[in-house]
């Protein structure tokens, strides 16, 4: 997982730096005016004041992108932009709004100290300082730092490849007739979709048998994957399958038993391969995909994690959960409220029409309608 | 901004549908069981209690995928998978967890109403209902609907494309040898990501001078372009000279004046194209962006408003803010604390750190160390 590569500028957004980024140029590179006004020496504004300007001459103008040529003697001053770079004999700029001008001639309404109203030379960034850091996500703002720096590539960690797939023999591709006892394979794009916004390259496969020597061996051709993914077995008999056979290639280190829906989840590895197995059924492989997948996935890519957005919204109506069973209930949230949206495990009109999903704890039976609950937004 | 086009499912996560999706299948495709059981007939059961089983003739087996050929006459049952289809005569499914085996005999110890743990041919989605609608954003619970009605593609609106163009004499681009008097542009990489995450495709351009004459001369290009995003003009004069521009090509609609960072910041129109001047100091640049730009380039989109995460935290130190403007102020997220990371407008280390910003209203010149502020994260 310490794979990396050299990406491009304008590809660089959301990954994640593999070596800190050290300036090779101060920033500014040249002492240059905060403000519109006159750069001076600023010992010559100090008798200045409200009621009795200094006046000094005006011996040029410097805009922003010219090399000044001129140096500032006593009592003289130069016309100067934001972002233009100070003249030789200059060290302070007195804005613009504190003067007034009559031909050559400046009147200084206000005393300016040394270092006013400019930036210093490597004031923001040093030469050889480290700017960005091993690890850093490139936000927009990161990536803004690397063109300050004048870069135009940068070295980060490769995506994680993750193996998707769909098992189940009654699961069909999609774009193919359906035979008769046939479904589409679903969670293969879901699961999919929600590697791609945690950093991760979906790798999909056609479907597998629910089978032990099916199963072995496409796990068998798996070695030094960064993680595979299985969805299916909602049956009893197919979750037993999947996990005897993690069970003798590798270990399994957790089931879902206890959540809802998630019972059929399990987790593994195989070597240093994480193997999910995901629940068959959409609403479950979604939900558990979103509270499972979506952290370690973020995790093997280095994002942080995930910064929940949740709203706090009253339950629409009145509901009836399991006890014993950490639910995880899908829902829509209209006109202020959230509507539970869940039907059964096996609805895709679950899943179509919902905005997130609210926990109800083990020791709960019902949420009484208006009861306020926090929905966690996909 | 009606441009549509056909993308593959695995390029649809985060598009925007540009037609609705009528089912052309019944989901489930067939009566399937939603247990693992026995599928009977629920009047054979009836008479079934915790005590008192009932015995059935167990005349076969169906897994998922299988296409059952037989047929259950009175007092038989089939032994059923989860998923799998119900075969002929039966009308609900007992699950496993009520009945007791002993050999091809099956002892049921609960009685069932018809229908009972079995979902109905196109009892979740009728062939030929609207599933999906024009306007709906794909997230992989929607991409997951569309697999499940067999889809390999989806019309989707075009993104918008957004046309950069950074100005300023003082401008150079990355990757070449700075000049004396020169900075790099870091503007249209912030902005360009900025556009990126907002759904948008942006076109970057080279460095356009700030004089009236360039300045018209490219905008004079862009005629039916979707969006021109504009950034330099950190001085007066260049603003000054940005905005008669518009003003004489098009039509200036607002100024940032009364915000902090963004006095610069200019919004209006060419014909129907929208048009925005973005502050030239990179920290204001940022803020801006994500202020106005993000929410008129998602709308542009056609993507819901951002969910914006926000985080109360108690400011690291006491901060003066300027009387009269509405400012936003950078700050870093660090040990339970909001650190103020704003330099000065110009300072790279400003947006280097920061990981959000807070909003301070004109009438507030104070704010408190340890005061709570709702810190906006990018």
């Amino acid at each position: 997982m310490g794979r990396t590569g050299i990406a491009p500028l304008p590809l660089l957004l959301s990954r994640v730096l593999a070596k800190d980024i050290v300036s090779r140029i101060d920033v500014p590179p040249y002492d240059r005016s905060a403000m519109d006004g006159y750069a001076v020496r600023a010992e010559d504004t100090f008798k200045a004041g409200k009621f009795e300007p200094v006046e000094l001459d005006c011996v040029g103008v410097v805009n922003a992108g010219d090399v000044p040529r001129m140096k500032i003697g006593k009592e003289e001053c130069v016309q100067i932009s934001t972002g233009a770079m100070i003249p030789g004999g200059a060290d302070a700029v007195v804005m613009v709004e504190n003067t007034e001008r009559s031909g050559k001639r400046i009147q200084v309404y206000r005393s300016v100290p040394p270092g006013s109203n400019l930036s210093k030379q490597g004031e923001d960034i040093r030469e050889g300082a480290v700017v960005l850091m091993k690890g850093d996500l490139l936000t927009p703002s990161k990536v803004g730092v690397l063109a300050a720096l004048g870069l135009t590539k940068a070295e980060v960690f490769a995506m994680p490849e993750v193996h998707v797939i769909p098992t189940g023999n009654e699961v069909a591709e999609v774009g193919r007739e359906l035979r008769k006892g046939q479904v589409y394979d679903i969670n293969s794009h879901t699961l999919a979709s929600i590697l791609r916004e945690s950093g991760c390259v979906p790798i999909t496969h056609p479907v597998v048998e629910d089978t032990r020597e099916a199963l072995a061996d496409v796990l068998g051709k798996m070695e030094g994957a960064d993680m595979i993914v299985l969805s299916g077995g909602s049956s009893a008999g197919e979750r037993d399958v999947l996990e005897q056979v993690i069970s003798s290639m590798g270990k399994v280190i957790f089931r879902g038993g206890q959540i809802k829906p998630g019972k059929p989840t399990i987790f593994g590895t195989l070597g240093s391969t994480p193997i999910f197995g995901m629940p068959g059924y959409p609403t479950a492989c979604l939900t558990n995909g979103y509270i499972f997948l979506l952290p370690a996935a973020r995790k093997m890519a280095r994002l942080p994690p995930k910064r929940d957005v949740v709203g706090s919204f009253p339950l629409a109506k009145k509901y009836a959960a399991t006890l014993g069973r950490h639910q995880f209930l899908t829902v829509r949230v209209e006109n202020g409220e959230a509507h539970p949206v869940f039907k059964e495990s096996g609805a895709i009109t679950s899943i179509a029409h919902a905005d997130g999903w609210i926990e109800i704890p083990p020791n709960v039976d019902i949420v009484e309608k208006g009861t306020m609950v926090e929905v966690h937004f996909f």
